[in-house]
C-alpha cells in the first residue's frame, strides 16, 4: 500500500475526471431545442465541441493563437459548430448563455462525496485548464468543495504544459512528491510525474457516452489506480 | 437601501477583517512561553510583528525589496524580533512553525456564520496581501469557507495597488461595479473604490486589543457599514 505520509495535497483535473460534461451539455442542450425549436443532435455537438478542446489549446501552446482563456477558446469553437450544426436564430446574451454550460458542468455520482473525505485529509484543489471564474461558478453549481482553485491560466498555459504543474507545486508552497495529481487521463498524469508529482489514475469510462467505452487499461505505473473517488480516498486512508 | 441586484462578488480583507490575528498570536506564543521557557510579552510582539507589515510591503511596492511574498516579509520580521525580544534557542523548524501562525489565525466570532450566509447568496472570495498557501491553511484550520482565493501575490503586489483590485475583478470576469471589497480597513476601501468596486466597511474595533480601541467613524462614502459579517448579510439580503 502507498505510503501517503508525505502527501499534503491533491490536485484534480476537472473536465472529465470529476464532472460529466458530455451529459450536462446533452441535457442544456435538448432545453435549447425545446426553447428555440431546434432540432440539434447535442451528443454529436457535445462530442465536436470537445474535439476542439486540444487542438485550440495547442495552438495556443505554439503560438499560433495569442493566449486566451478557455472561455474563449470555447468560444471560438461554438460559433464554428453553430454554423456546422446550421444553428440560427441565437442572440448575443443567447450565445453567451450556451457558452457558459461549461460553468454549470455536473459531477459524476462519487465526485462531491469523495472529494468531501478527501478534503478532511487533504489539500484539495482544482489543476484544471478551466479560467478561474469557470471553475469558481462550477464549483459553486455543482458544490464541489474545493480548498483552493488553481489553474495554469493564471500563468496563462495549458497542461500539459510542465510550467503547469511546477505552479501549482509552488502556490501550494509543497515539495512535488508532497503533492498528487488525479486524473482520468494518462497524458496529464504523465506530465505530472515528469515534475516528480505523485500520481492518481481514475479512469471514467463513460467520459465519452457509452457508445464510445475506451480501453482505459494504465499504461503506466501511476501510484494509485482507483475506481472512483471514494475508492481513492479508500486507498489514501482519508 | 442599497440596490444588491447587480452585486456578484463580496472580496474580503483577511488580517483583521476575518480573522483576529492578536489574540491568535498571543494564545500561541504562550504556548511557546512554556514550551521554551520564554518570558515573551506576546501582546506586543504582536503589535511588533504587525507594524512591521505595511512598511516591508511599502519596500516591495517601491522596489527597494525585490519581489517576496508575505510569508518570506514575516520571516524577515520575525527573525529581527527575536532578537529585539532576545529570544533564543529555537531551531530552524521552529522558527518556521512560529512564522506560519499566520497560517493558523482563528476567525471573529461572527466570521463563519456570516460567510456561509453571504456565500448563500454571492461568491465569496479573499482578496489579501497573504499568499495563496497561507490563505488556503488558513482556510483549512478555521473553516472559512471561500468560493475562490485571489491574491495580489498572483500578481507579484500588495494592496492597495490598483493593480490588485483589478486582477481580481478581471479573474472573476465580473465588472467593478458587481463586486464588493469588505474590510475593516478604510484605506483598503478607497482604493477599491477608485478602480469602480462597491464597498462595505465593517469596523473591528478590537484588531489592536481593548487597549487601543480606535475611533471608527466612517470617514469616507462607503455603500455599507455593518456591526459585522452577520449585518453585513442582513443588510445585502443574504
Amino acid at each position: 500500500m502507498l505510503n501517503t505520509s508525505r502527501i499534503k495535497a491533491l490536485t484534480f483535473d476537472v473536465f472529465g475526471t470529476v464532472v460529466d460534461y458530455r451529459s450536462t451539455i446533452i441535457k442544456e442542450g435538448k432545453q435549447w431545442n425545446e426553447l428555440k425549436g431546434l432540432q440539434v443532435d447535442w451528443a454529436k455537438f457535445a462530442d465536436r465541441w470537445r474535439s476542439c478542446y486540444r487542438p485550440n489549446m495547442d495552438r495556443v501552446l505554439s503560438g499560433e493563437l495569442p493566449w486566451m482563456n478557455l472561455d474563449a477558446l470555447h468560444r471560438m469553437a461554438l460559433e464554428m459548430l453553430l454554423q456546422e450544426f446550421e444553428v440560427e436564430g441565437l442572440t448575443e446574451q443567447e450565445i453567451d448563455q450556451l457558452n457558459r454550460v461549461w460553468h454549470r458542468l455536473e459531477p459524476w455520482g462519487d465526485s462531491v462525496l469523495g472529494l468531501q473525505r478527501l478534503k478532511q485529509k487533504f489539500t484539495i484543489s482544482t489543476l484544471s485548464n478551466g479560467n478561474i471564474s469557470l471553475l469558481t461558478n462550477m464549483a459553486k453549481h455543482s458544490s464541489l468543495p474545493w480548498d483552493v482553485i488553481l489553474t495554469p491560466s493564471l500563468v496563462q498555459t495549458y497542461k500539459p504544459d510542465l510550467a503547469a504543474y511546477r505552479m501549482a507545486i509552488e502556490l501550494l508552497d509543497l515539495e512535488p512528491d508532497q503533492v498528487m495529481m488525479v486524473a482520468a487521463h494518462q497524458s496529464d498524469l504523465q506530465a505530472a510525474q515528469k515534475v516528480g508529482m505523485k500520481t492518481a489514475f481514475v479512469p471514467r469510462p463513460l467520459e465519452f457516452g457509452w457508445a464510445n467505452i475506451a480501453d482505459q487499461t494504465p499504461e503506466f505505473d501511476f501510484d494509485v489506480v482507483a475506481r472512483d473517488f471514494i475508492d481513492l480516498a479508500q486507498q489514501l486512508g482519508a
